[in-house]
């Protein structure tokens, strides 16, 4: 017998577990090329040379027990101290290697950040449309989501809906920009109102609040945008981080958290981060590839392909109707569906052999979310899917 | 501020890090080579050299977008097929990829494992002496651990204990063999006994009691000692098992669960440990180490060092006055304490500059454990030491 909580977690996944056997019933009648999942966030740009270079280079001169060894559950000190460097660099910072966490990926990172903060009935608030998975992340330590209404016309966080929604409960608020699953990056406008907004609430209820920044997104951004680094503007500050997008190495499970100095009993935070690595069952992030990383911290994927598909498929999307804002990073589009059950649109494409989620899983009924990250040529290919679609929803 | 929970272990990990602290001060007074630390569990034996070259014929030959993309939350299924085949000829199985989740670590795998059958207050029992992490890995998921007191003669389970600690809440039994803290292997007569107590339990009270048997040591046995296989005794197992010890790869994070068919509610188990994978944020076993796992199938580290080390401290502590009983596997020694208090004696101990952990870390007083993972010739030279803290305890 499977716990309660875990009984609805199953009969959830299996939803998604029923797109992907539907996407192989699919390719097996029509063949995989006539098939077009935008399902799946799995990057399909390669990662950088550079990651096989220091692979090979690490383990040739390494001593493997070292290397494949324990270290401290935060991580290598090298390592570390690399990231802390780029940061400074970067973003014109004081960091050092005490200020990072080395996690399992952003996923990773996150549940041991909600561990380390959350008592039972803590409220933790989301902007919709925000990633599926926060809701799992945060009942795993028995807080409460509060899920802020999303504002459709920029796709911005809502402020006043913010304002709202912030109690005495109130223990932190996630952000994730580029954002999953519309593209938009949060405007330094954006950041300047969120920070006083919780600054006051602080205020108010005399609480600290925290603020979570996801950003597995921030190396996908185009058009030269900026993507304002939250350290800046708030002192309560989780950045986490993650190298599945920015190096195309989602398997392997790498990622960081920073904690500045400045935040609410910093010493405490930073041993419970440790603890809550260690005794969740992560331990530590995986040694060889903490390793990796050092050597490959100027590293990054070729962002120009996402970028090609995100222009040719927004192109041709609005082309033919759908109403979308334009994407200036991550590699997701977030049209408007052309009708408003949103699920009932995206079990409609599928006769079109169009696989998409509906927005309804982001907490944003009315929108669907498609994953460019798949091939160019793939994307071509669905171009005329798309417009069949459009077309039967004008005939019906 | 964090949270409640986080709080209490925090306070407890600053002891764990006050031991280390104290050894690198040691170390800087009297030099590295004189300071003996029998305090860590960190692997000292190499890894085999067909990890290395694994690693290499990898990262050469496989496309990197699928090496370090995501699979299933369960693994790649190849690798999971080679895990079965090879369980199947070793213990005369009949299991497939099906039955197995790749995880990150033994730690990772007990984890999900808890997430997935605990409900808040159901009760898992431990037999002491037992490693201190089940503790916090039960508390994860609210669970409530039940000690059962240790039978110091054999340090095999006590069964008359274990009788009268089920109840009707009893979800789950752990039990670690070759044994961290005693390197004891539970015996066949022992397995045999536990699956019909357990088997008459879940009769009277009408529930199902999984045994979780966690594995990591298994490969660590002396003597041509056999581990006998818990699957082979009682249907609702769970086999934990970690590369950790096998191959030296400690901070890899990697290992698998084994899940046998004839488990209540097999399906929806299976489903359950994916889904806490997932949000637990461990999301997949790290993916290139998957795949050195598959061609590495076949190889072990070298046992004879650690059994070398364990006749050298055994001899020398049985001939100065310990008690301690023989150990068959594992990399641990756990004698008794010279005096009642195990942690004033290890206190003591570090006036020798032996640094040692206290039984009560492991819920059995009056006893300490030595992890003899360190070099033959380290132990060497601490075997001085030890008649040292035998004569102070004799003169005092």
């Amino acid at each position: 017998m499977i716990s309660d909580k875990m009984k609805n977690l199953v009969a959830n996944s299996s939803t998604i577990r029923a797109m992907f056997e539907e996407g192989k019933r699919l390719a097996a009648i029509h063949g995989e090329e006539n098939v077009f999942d935008f399902s799946l966030g799995n990057p399909n740009v390669v990662p950088p040379d550079s990651v096989k270079e220091a692979i090979l280079e690490i383990v040739n001169e390494e001593n493997p027990n070292v290397l494949h060894g324990y270290m401290n559950n935060s991580g290598y000190e090298d390592v570390r101290n690399t990231i802390a460097t780029f940061l400074n660099e970067k973003h014109q910072l004081d960091l050092n290697a005490n200020n990072i966490v080395m996690t399992c990926g952003a996923a990773g990172g996150l549940n041991i950040i909600l561990k380390t903060i959350l008592n039972p009935e803590d409220e933790v608030i989301v902007f919709a449309p925000f990633f599926g998975e926060y809701r799992n992340y945060v009942s795993n330590f028995d807080g409460k989501i509060v899920v802020v209404p999303p504002d459709t016309t920029t796709f911005q966080p809502n402020m006043e809906a913010l304002k709202a929604a912030l109690t005495s409960r109130t223990k932190a608020v996630i952000i994730n920009s580029p954002n999953n699953p519309t593209g938009v990056i949060y405007s330094d406008s954006t950041l300047k109102q969120l920070a006083s907004i919780l600054e006051e609430a602080q205020g108010t209820f005399g609480t600290s609040i925290y603020l979570i920044s996801d950003e597995p997104y921030r190396e996908i951004a185009y058009d030269n945008a900026t993507v304002p680094y939250a350290l800046h503007y708030y002192n309560n500050t989780f950045i986490g981080y993650s190298y599945s997008k920015s190096l195309s190495l989602p398997g392997e499970r790498i990622g960081y958290i920073v904690v500045p100095n400045e935040m609410a009993d910093f010493d405490d935070v930073m041993s419970a981060l440790n603890v809550a690595n260690r005794i969740l069952g992560f331990v530590n992030a995986p040694s060889l590839f903490q390793k990796v990383i050092g050597k490959c911290i100027e590293s990054e994927v070729d962002v120009c392909i996402y970028e090609r598909n995100r222009d040719l498929l927004y192109n041709h999307l609005t082309s033919i109707g759908f109403e979308c804002i334009k994407p200036e990073g991550a590699f997701y589009l977030f049209p408007k569906t052309l009708i408003e059950d949103d699920k009932a649109f995206c079990e409609t494409a599928k006769q079109f052999n169009l696989l998409l989620v509906p927005g309804s899983a982001f907490g944003c009924p009315g929108y669907t979310r498609l994953a460019y990250c798949i091939s160019y040529e793939q994307i071509e290919r669905s171009l005329p899917a798309f417009t069949k679609l459009a077309e039967y929803y004008k005939n019906n």
